[in-house]
């Protein structure tokens, strides 16, 4: 009794490619927290050292949290998932997934260098591979790209790589400066971004 | 062949939402249990000293099970999904992802003034994060809000809070009137509260 | 702008329950894979003392299994989730929760006598609140229910616990005993076991 | 007031089929980096330790999303799921939850012999999981089998387990030749396999 697949332009598809980059994502943001060792003394002092790991945490949370909102609005551009698009997409999650180890390393030691310079390769890395998914769609698009026009001039998608090749080498100057350029792009893009969200919108009305 | 996105009143958005908070809230729930270690002994006895972290992580389970559960019932109200909801929500996430830090340190040191306050400071900042994010939704909804005609005078979510408040200062003086009281809202939340079923099933009706 | 809430007849509900559901097992299921710690030594005789570890892995992967298996089918039944069945489900899950750690014992103390007794009563602490959710939708379900006629007698059901309560006390006099009354109850559910998959069926045709 | 369950040929089925998956798939590529410990030093030379188990986490990770990738296009074939099919998926999940600890039993003794066969071994386990996850579906598909048509002579499927065979005993005399086979398989897979998505097309066309 053979029966024809479902098939429906791609979109269970889609739902599975969502669905296991979220299972991805809520680990990787979940695991992050491991890091945060329980102190075996009772008294409130045994909090105090743990503040650079909690904050390497919070600036991580941040970004993953930028990361899967980002990832969440550009999926709904699309209703088609092509090969290449799978693999675009692990890509982004292979450095995504190294986000705890650069957070562990960077908490563990202060905000030393070199784990400060190592975070932004991390995050560059991960920009990059992001990039890389947004052309996949572009392209599968075509030459009409509804998130090539959503996404417009992406001024912060080009200025947040250019950052962070800006924070890896003045890491070895001074971490500060380059925890607060991590810190400055995480507020960027958390202010609120609509323009995918307007785009479809226009598009609905 | 550029094809318009599937787009549907935010539908799909929602089940994103849902699927990576069900995620996170999953690991969450699965990863305290890792704090009790299997004891190198092999005698009934030598469960005896993770009593206090058993009953830690019961009430955590309780804690994570009872915010899975309204958050379930509170998504179910509402089917748009905007920016601000998405934040809100990761705000959500964030504190309860401290709960397995929280649920150690307090097991670890048998219920210890410190970690009872610490646990109660962990619970406020959720109940405000939950809070939070049921007024973006009730903003989100206007006027005629359908989850703000649900909740009612909403006093268990006004209680809660008050609750933490006094257990926090007072574990410094009993650590056992902290636990308590912990106990006591937990509880309060497990007593079947149909205000949003029985909102839903009305206008269903 | 207001918009009614999406609302049909429970279903997406049903599918939050499942997802979260489907993720707390995911990871029980793979973090008993922790408890396997690679050896720092390369030789092939390194595996050896992990043999014990690797055998209680496997079978509790199998209980594990069957459990998704079972939930699986018997919530294909219905079509209605209630606040009751959210919290029998939770419980279900928490004694899930439970298997990695026991499983560690009775593996790091090569099936001692209490840790195979514990593993028992895990096993039947699980078996029980897999009843309760039975029966919580079977009264859901009202005088017709569909599940309890596709259960039958549900023979297995009421043979496991049983044999799980002989298991418990007999690991006090062999603990090989009590191993082969798990493994044999595991066997029981891996035969394939039609009733719901016949009564759909049936339903369908 | 009992209702008839939502049974719709099994496609809600596949659902939780393909989410558990999914969860069980996502975990297991999240925490083969658990291994990767971050340093206590913090010098860039402290990272040159963990090269080897990089390595080994990144072809983990792509055999990992080969496997993902591969799931997803075969369950795409289908819109059935019956019993020995959810068998045969844990069973794939199963040789899958292993990849963590072969994992970094080779990373952490830098390729050596027995850990490159010992990964070997469990590569071709997955292989022949995988393999039976196939024919079962094929069987119920019956004679003309969607899934078997879009495989084809499938070479890539018979020449895998072959080289994972040679690779074995292979890794006693020179690891460094195992090590170059797995990658040779991997990068076979890596190279774009239209066959069930043109298969797929064409159908829809």
């Amino acid at each position: 009794m053979p029966r024809p697949p479902v098939w429906q332009n791609g979109e269970m598809s889609k739902g599975r490619l969502e669905g296991f980059s979220d299972g991805v994502i809520a680990i990787i943001i979940t695991i992050m927290v491991l890091e945060l060792k329980a102190p075996h003394s009772e008294t409130p002092e045994a909090l105090a050292p743990l503040v650079p790991a909690f904050l390497s945490y919070v600036l991580s949370f941040l970004y993953v949290g930028i990361y899967w909102n980002n990832h969440h609005h550009m999926l709904q551009t699309t209703n088609r998932v092509t090969g290449p698009m799978l693999w675009a997409n692990l890509h982004l999650l292979f450095w995504l997934s190294l986000f705890p180890f650069a957070t562990a390393w960077m908490g563990e030691n202060h905000f030393a260098p070199a784990p400060s310079a190592f975070y932004g390769v991390i995050l560059l890395m991960a920009a990059a591979a992001y990039w890389t998914l947004q052309q996949t769609i572009i392209a599968v698009q075509g030459p009409d790209s509804f998130l090539k026009k959503a996404l417009g001039s992406d001024w912060k998608g080009r200025l947040s790589p250019l950052t962070y090749a800006i924070a890896i080498p003045a890491a070895f100057w001074s971490a500060w400066i380059s925890q607060g350029l991590y810190v400055f792009v995480a507020l960027l893009w958390l202010v609120p971004d609509r323009r995918i969200e307007r785009a479809l919108a226009g598009k609905a009305g």
